[in-house]
């Protein structure tokens, strides 16, 4: 099977490429630049933007198989809605249309996000948690979402929305991603540098490892092809940690002092990523889907990618 | 106050209009044809197309609220599905990304559809159904009215979707809709011609004559600021029929035989629009949307428009 992963580049994209190698799939890869991916065996790399028509009919020639993952996020399409329109939702329709004359009922796996429960004040979340997104990025998700569960009930394909939890640990420099001072904190401590963080000590969040997020698309993949709900979405499961036992860890598995981090919340970012409720995700449980195991496992796997 | 009409050269905005006028708003239409909108008082015509961002930048400079009509409807996005995807959503998309602009917190509002809810096969439709759009253009008006609803929680607009069921009675001629049989069948008794209809007689349908779906939209500008749900939608309250009651009105007004009428229903037409189960509709009821009152007074008031 020949799977087309979309900004294959990005941060998760480098950690999924070498999880479907080891699953024995072909792969191609697009991304607006592809270097260093093509070194990987069994790649054709096929460089160019996704909002171009010419690049998704040469990338899409023989995939039996697509995960989504090139996106505007967060904070990049707040600065520029328009080019996170004309990729998160144009592109993407495209893609997932063009790929359903190709192939019908082909396997279409999106990475959504979190994003699309928008900033839930509710006692918990579950699977019965109205969508409610406060970022056009949510949005955005969210409307793909829909699109892809139209698409699926049709029968033209047999589409599967995740939705990834904050995600551990990026590289340093700017991502777009407005929850990225939860991969700041592993650096500065891997480097005992001082850090103000954004959220305070107390507030809670949800997350993955990278490898951990690799390894759930890859089993979406299979999971695309079987019983799902109507939605086609499935919210996966994630660590829900408070910042400051996340911080504590690192600090102990990076043998530094934890007070080398400083709180200083705002509001906006408190609410979207620091008070996060505990998390219910029984569908995707039932699909197998799983988190990275408990806090110790989850900043190993991540300090292994910095 | 000033209002654009987008679409307002369509059956819907052609209703729409002199309702408006009738409040005392004054008004802006576009449409690719504008000829005949522009005989009414205080009407600024706009004639072109709603994806060029000119057009839009021209319709939208002295607009106080908009009132969206233009779309690609079912059958013609399914025959046409990326001209669909350009004007159900990407025009749409920046035309309130636009508004918001320059009108933040202005009214805006959508003429959504009860395609969203797909092919509900329920005991009854409560505002609980999930949404489950089965056609393109369903899924594009549930993808906008998330877009919308996110918009609104941002408080960069005061928009409100409503859900239109089938309309009657549309002119003769390709509508590009799939429930155009509704209104063929007032054309044909009318005219004391035979028609073959694709639902049979037992089959229910939800139905509102033009001149109340034009009131309902006039009034859902008002409603648009006050308190919604926060999905921001709301279906419009519809008569629900038999399409042999239906038949059996029609003749009577019209003094027409209801055998001209012979039944051969198709599966796909039926399950999409004979076979809705009865409808409550508690939330647009609060807010004052109302349905025509009886089959006697939608059927008298669609016939007024043939």
């Amino acid at each position: 099977m020949r799977v087309l992963v979309t900004g294959a580049n990005g941060f998760v994209g480098r950690a999924l490429v070498p999880v479907l190698a080891a699953r024995s799939c072909e792969i191609t890869v697009t991304d607006r630049h592809c270097g260093g991916l093509e070194q990987l065996a069994a790649i054709r790399a096929v460089e160019g933007d996704i909002t171009d028509e010419q690049l998704r009919r040469i990338a899409l020639a023989d995939a039996d198989a697509v995960i989504h993952l090139a996106t505007v996020p967060g904070g990049a399409a707040e600065a520029d809605p328009d080019l996170a329109r004309q990729v998160n939702v144009v592109a993407t329709m495209a893609l997932s249309g063009e790929f359903a004359a190709l192939r019908p009922g082909g396997s279409f796996v999106f990475a959504s996000s979190i994003a699309v429960l928008g900033h839930p004040a509710t006692e918990l979340v579950d699977d019965a948690m109205p969508l409610a997104p406060q970022m056009l990025y949510g949005a955005h998700k969210a409307m793909i979402e829909t699109w892809l569960a139209t698409l699926s009930r049709r029968g033209e394909l047999a589409a599967m929305s995740v939705r990834l939890p904050g995600i551990v640990a990026r590289p340093r420099g700017p991502s777009g991603m407005k929850s990225a001072f939860l991969s700041d904190v592993f650096h500065a401590l891997a480097a005992r540098r001082s850090l103000v963080l954004p959220v305070s000590a107390s507030g809670t969040t949800w997350l993955m490892s990278v490898n951990q997020v690799a390894q759930c698309l890859a089993h979406a993949l299979d999971a695309s092809t079987g019983p799902l709900p109507d939605s086609r979405a499935v919210t996966l499961p994630a660590l829900r940690v408070t910042i400051g036992e996340l911080v504590a860890e690192i600090g102990r598995q990076c043998v530094a002092d934890p007070e080398l981090v400083r709180y200083q919340a705002e509001e906006t970012i408190e609410r979207a990523f620091g008070q996060l409720p505990p998390l219910f995700t029984a569908k995707a449980d039932h699909l197998g889907f799983a988190h990275d195991g408990d806090l110790q496992q989850l900043v190993r796997s991540a300090l292994q990618t910095l």
